[in-house]
């Protein structure tokens, strides 16, 4: 069932005990959500435990080092920023069926918990948890404001991309005024800091980089054999996909990685107004308009061809 | 002088024929307070021009492409974004001691103007001028709004560095409610494009970065015969000093660019708290605490050595 802000409001002044979990694979805005909300909660009198099924990076230790609460028996199970169960990864089998409040911004949500906080024209969970705070009256620590604009900030890409609201730099501009909080130094490490390993992947893929189409596709592929030389993992290599679209006259632009099983796993990403979720769903594969995927077979040359062949087709 | 709204209002309202001059080397901040400027005037019915030494690059066309304005004898010298009438280049000896009114954000402005609209504590020269223009009761243009927004954006890292202000965050909300400005694609042409011959520049700064001081120290030296080889020039190494700082653990950031004499001009950047210019002053140079630059005599590894030495001195 979808709620609003008051009977939001009326479950979390009343509830005991709560687990709030993130879903796998944690990012700036489910960690800044479940941090943010455990300091509200605790602002309640109301104790809680921010869990993850992958634990929590060290690079957000800044926001999670205070600890992530005491172990207790939870009576109240809430879940932020998940879409989908399938997203809370080993704690689905726990908890997937016992969310009573979900507190998303995914326009893709399954509204799988009893109660959801859905506001899809949100930049980030962080955004609704903030405005939720404001509409309570909870006046939020600096820790939590730290919190809360970290999953705006990392969602919107420093207030780069479409998904940014006004909202979003409201909010910002208020927990600037109000608490001081070290904005340049949370994004730094968020967006500029990197470790060697990945400066040194960006340099591959970039160098691996081929334009065909006239330059208007950019692709890169990955095989098993250079991970293996590189000592890296598929998973390491993810988030590199934004590199394909970084050149000027890129429209379209794809990283392949290949699996052990020699089948290559893409990712799309449009830099402007090409559908890549359409021609995705051309070859079996999909997603959203500016990014997508789907899954080929090897040879490398084939599967290559296959994909140039897609997207000429979708460009012309 | 240094004069507030009241007056900066007074002289527009009662201005004509306008030269609106910005500085060298155009960036965002410039180029979007002179454009924006221009259309602020013309909504007063008054006409301008905006000059710069250099022209105005070709990836601010979507801000320039309507026209710096017609030719005409100007009756009025504004200057933007200029905080010495050196920056002028070739206009210096025009219009260096004419100029009427600057409006401009560098706490280094040398007050060399008649009357100078100056608030240090603004993101950019366009934060001011958006608010002059609502202290005017002007309704600006979406056109002004995508230049005022870019100035703001670039000049801030896209809300990135400590220079943000809470009302720069503010200005931006209230331009996406009332304008529709198209900030993504503003964003990824300032931000996140990049032509193949600066891709491969970064790539070749990476590889000659080199690590010192146990990882605390990052420096890179690019030779004269380097750039001869690349087929690149000083000035398009430009703004790569940043990339000395990418790397968790690095403190300070050194890149070194020989120059025809065989100087080498040095960039200094610090990640968090070491202050560079101080480090620069040590040695000849200057400037600000998180970004500073000297010159040192080659050869480059004794170069490189006194470099080191002084670096070591400040982190001891
Ligand atoms: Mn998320
Ligand atoms: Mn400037």
């Amino acid at each position: 069932m979808f709620i609003g802000f008051s009977e939001a409001e009326l479950f979390l002044r009343n509830c005991e005990d709560a687990v709030i979990i993130t879903h796998r694979n944690p990012d700036g805005d489910c960690i800044g959500a479940g941090f943010g909300l455990k300091d509200i909660l605790a602002q309640l009198g109301i104790r809680s435990r921010v869990i993850c099924h992958d634990g929590f990076p060290a690079r957000y230790s800044f926001l999670t080092s205070e600890g992530a609460g005491e172990e207790f028996e939870p009576k109240t199970i809430i879940a932020v920023d998940i879409a989908d169960e399938n997203l809370m990864g080993d704690y689905k089998d726990i908890y997937g069926d016992k969310v009573q409040l979900c507190i998303d911004h995914h326009i893709s949500n399954k509204n799988y918990a009893e109660k959801t906080l859905l506001r899809s024209d949100a930049t980030a969970a962080c955004e609704i948890i903030y405005d939720l705070a404001q509409y309570m009256g909870v006046k939020i620590t600096r820790h939590c404001a730290m919190c809360l604009y970290t999953g705006i900030s990392t969602d919107s890409g420093c207030f780069k991309y479409d998904c940014t609201t006004p909202r979003a730099h409201e909010i910002a501009a208020e927990m600037m005024r109000s608490y001081d909080i070290n904005f340049a130094r949370i994004n730094r490490y968020m967006f500029d800091v990197k470790s060697l390993g990945r400066l040194k992947l960006e340099a591959m893929v970039n160098e691996l980089m081929e334009y065909c189409l006239g330059g208007r596709l950019a692709i890169a592929a990955v095989t098993q054999d250079m991970m293996k030389d590189m000592g890296v993992s598929m998973e390491e290599l993810e988030g590199f996909a934004p590199l394909t679209i970084q050149l000027e006259n890129t429209e379209v632009g794809i990283l392949m990685r290949e699996r052990e099983d020699g089948v290559f796993k893409c990712s799309f990403r449009s830099a402007n107004d090409v559908n890549v979720s359409a021609i995705c769903q051309s070859i079996g594969g999909g997603g959203h308009a500016k990014a997508a995927g789907c899954t080929i077979d090897g040879p490398l040359e084939e599967a290559k061809k296959h994909l140039i062949a897609a997207v000429e087709r979708a460009l012309s």
